[in-house]
């Protein structure tokens, strides 16, 4: 396995062994703790000294099912802290059958170069002149790519978001059948992609070299029970399947969670015209697809294509994030204009989470109104023009609450919540508040409407723990119904070393420990994490208060860790 | 501190210091500890072997709120195993506040003996005639009792179920108010109270000797913090207190979770005229009580009181199992049917749970239609009249369908499930079939719709552990949101010992393996641990399959803790 280095400022491209240190690492591991190692942490994150780190996660590649999860990482321009934001798709798979654990992307192109970074079936990269494709929206950018390289590479991209730097700027990478529309969509990366001059990034997907396997009679076993498992459980053998992540919103909708209209309500009155069910349904009459594969290696898939009346594709995984965002957020009920949203957030190259939070910021300020669906497909739209308007919109919630002088900004370190009120889920709020990532769901997920502060800290940290270890497989998080058992025991048949749950947990650990290392330098303190006073001062109906700690209970959550990081310095 | 020795056979009341083996236990500690001990674990649950005992939380009667939890325990005539049964009411504090620890109840009285056992508030204990209170139901006795001993008293009885020595008989509990609506409603332990003459236990609320405390001031201290957290928490500082914990029932639904029509579906369409929106408006409207205080020391009033339309109190505490079991179990989505059929299981003193899935098997095979609330509420009725299919029904889903040869029985041990299935939500499924108490959701809850077994069984173990701490201390489980530091710092406190998260767990393993201990020995191993076929076999609509692990996979839950028992042997 090796590394590929690339300097953007030189064009020079090199090789290297996977070095020692960092020999039994994949996706948010290898992320993370390179660039706490190797990132001045007070740097630009715009700037040459930022590094853009792909890799695919330590398991992608392999027969294991599930694990083709690509993980991005850098210092972010929207949170300034770490980050990793990782995606589905056709990327990880084939840069790990390349034998590719990691592409590093250094320096920072001369002004108005541009660049793609294509890998040939052999493994070898080079640099192709890109500035024919300045200012492609990525739907059109990867007809093109797939013209010129032909159409068995994944393809990961920037749109015009990213090519402006603009701080919501997600980096988009295609589905196994190509679409441009699963998302790196967090922390601002595909900005650091455009600062860096690098439009795409081409990688073949006929590799044949993938990953070593210490005991692969074993492995391949319990990759079977592993399979079996997921396919057995309910939730990922038959909900996601039919209905997607879409499911979850009558269910959140029913608990009064679903943060609506800039967070003003937990409950929306559209819900059932777009949720779970109402999707299904709509997609089913119209002859779309209910059950798509978005991700190599996937049994589960979770995706959908949303078409229109015509049964032509708009965009392809209407998922949960994006119906609460772009609809209960937003206080829009029509699921057709929140597909157009979201086809235009993947063309555009924009994380849809914090750019249905920016409308809804907008919203709550009454530049527009709650439910005015065409002017907010106006207003995403303009984001390709760079108006000024739009670049605030790229820029995220903050950039327009600054601008029209409102403080009702549901963000964490500059980086919008996720469709799960802190108020009625106050597990979520702790990891909101105390994730290195900022507002983020999928950093440690932490159900129920109750506990204690000490409990639902606890809580959050072993998710969070978790999570870090999990994201470094490149595993599917709806996967995890494989059992945690097998998977142990497939990554110790992968390494030849035993491994269980305690090695995971030194796993989890390590990583976090790196990016709370690396924020801390970079001045995110323990002062940082913090929610908005918004979920401290307004109760949630129609059921909930304000969150049930105060703004400093929250800072306890990794106080054990960060006294052995003061300790150490 | 002290026990109540109390022999229905002789009659002798006797008084004992608490031995020091079981000085540091309370509620459930004390009557699993003790049944272990003391419980031949062979003998019939009906004879005079067996042991019932009624033991306040260790922290009952104490200045901490929402400890007022009495444990009632036995060996069941349901479940053929070790039953620990907790209600709130009025009782746990009045017997604490007398310096009572424990009563236990051995022996048989003669036939056609009753007796009642009236404490009065010097803590002196004797029995006193019943038979005139013969058949009577516990309303009405409750009404009697107060007239005959003064209003200023806690009662524990059973009505005619419990004197019919029916599987599903409870003990019901008054409020502080005096209604006769808090149940010990699992695990038939009316039916031993039953079987040992004994009609009602009458306790003074006047007794002035409150549990001692080593440092009074420290606990003191603690209390307050603890009450400040419960009442800052969105769930058990807002929505319990509004809307009940009916308000579970439209998420439950949402999710496709709740058992309906002898969990042939996972959702109701009657649900919306049941959730507790529903409730609560039509209290409010008639003017009835949404808010109402179920238990002594409870700061959270999730109980409530349900009146008819000329305001007039049909029944308190319209909870979600019961307008589960009675509701979607049955196919009925009246409101008012299922508050009639509530008051007459309490005044039956019957569980509405076990009442609820026997009507809804009954409905299954055919005997009457689903939804059918009158023919419903007159066989409920005909429980008290102990006609042949009253005492079906009050036997409870197994005996009910035994008779109607019909295996679509949803129980465990002979306990019926909660309103969670397990197939949608398979954590609750391994808690339901290897908790030592049978079927029951307040064992150990597990949330969530995915995870591999090994995850599931981890979870619901330590979740097993952790309520077995939680029930021995009289702790509502709503109130863990006053903060599990809290909570043993005041347990610290009142020991004037040391006392922390490990303390805790050796606690509830302590009690947990002694319950698995009777168990095993009254024959209950682990090849009882199983749900029944039906949720092996047939999907659940809309969303889910079968539950996702095979039968055998339960077993493993509590592997270690039962091979030390075999190893002790």
């Amino acid at each position: 396995m090796k590394f590929i280095h690339v300097n953007m400022t030189s064009g020079a491209i090199a090789e290297t062994p996977v070095p020692e240190k960092y020999q039994v690492l994949g996706g948010r591991g290898l992320t993370s703790i390179m660039i706490n190692d190797r990132v001045p942490a007070g740097c630009d994150p715009l700037g040459e000294d930022n590094l853009l780190i792909f890799a695919p996660g330590y398991l992608s590649g392999t027969p294991l099912v599930n694990t083709g999860r690509l993980s991005i990482g850098a210092k972010s321009p929207l949170t300034g802290g770490i980050k990793e934001s990782n995606v589905g798709g056709a990327m990880a798979s084939a840069l790990a059958r390349l034998g590719i654990r990691a592409i590093i992307i250094e320096g920072k192109a001369p002004e108005d170069a541009w660049h793609h970074l294509v890998i040939d079936r052999a493994g070898s990269a080079s640099l192709v002149d890109a500035r024919d494709c300045h200012r492609m929206g990525n739907y059109a950018l990867v007809e093109r790519l797939q013209k010129d390289f032909g159409e068995k590479n994944a393809i990961s991209s920037i749109g015009p978001a990213g090519e402006m730097c603009l701080k919501s700027a997600s980096i988009q990478t295609t589905s196994p059948d190509g679409i441009p529309s699963r998302a790196a969509a967090r922390g601002g990366l595909g900005a650091v992609m455009g600062a860096k001059g690098l439009k795409a990034l081409v990688v073949s997907k006929q590799g044949r070299l993938a990953p070593p396997i210490a005991d692969a009679e074993g492995f391949k076993a319990v990759s079977k029970r592993f399979a079996a498992a997921i396919k057995r459980d309910g939730w990922s053998g038959r909900v996601l399947p039919e209905y997607g992540t879409a499911s979850i919103l009558a269910n959140t909708d029913a608990s009064g969670a679903l943060p609506t209209r800039n967070a003003r309500q937990g409950s929306f009155e559209g819900a059932d015209r777009i949720n779970g069910d109402a999707v299904a349904h709509t997609i089913r009459q119209r002859g779309g697809q209910t059950t798509h594969k978005g991700c190599s290696q996937c049994i589960i898939n979770c995706s959908n294509v949303y078409v229109d009346t015509a049964g032509n594709p708009v965009t392809a995984a209407l998922e949960y994030e994006t119906l609460w965002s772009m609809g209960a957020m937003t206080g829009i009920d029509d699921l057709d204009a929140i597909a157009r949203l979201d086809f235009l957030c993947d063309d555009i190259g924009l994380d849809t989470m914090n750019t249905g939070v920016a409308l809804a910021v907008a919203m709550d300020a009454g530049a527009i109104q709650f439910g005015d669906a065409p002017a907010a497909i106006d207003m995403v739209a303009s984001v390709a023009q760079g108006t000024p308007m739009g670049r605030r919109i790229g820029n995220g919630p903050e950039a327009v609450g600054h601008h029209l002088n409102h403080s009702r900004v549901p963000t964490i370190k500059g980086q919008s919540i996720a469709g799960y009120d802190p108020r009625a889920m106050p597990g979520m709020g702790v990891t909101y508040a105390t994730s290195p990532m900022g507002g983020d769901h999928t950093a440690g997920f932490v159900g129920g409407a109750s506990g204690s502060t000490d409990v639902l800290r606890n809580a959050s940290q072993s998710a969070q723990v978790h999570m870090a270890a999990t994201d470094s497989m490149g595993l599917c998080m709806f996967a995890q119904s494989g059992g945690m058992d097998n998977l142990f025991r497939a990554i110790g048949a992968m390494m030849g070393a035993p491994f269980d749950a305690k090695t995971w947990q030194q796993l989890g650990t390590r990583i976090l420990t790196a990016e709370i290392d690396f924020n801390r330098r970079a001045g995110l303190t323990e002062e940082a994490d913090r929610l908005p006073k918004m979920f401290h001062t307004e109760a949630l109906s129609p059921h909930y208060g304000t969150v049930p700690y105060p703004e400093k209970d929250l800072h306890g959550t990794f106080a054990a860790l960060r006294q052995r990081l003061e300790a150490k310095e």
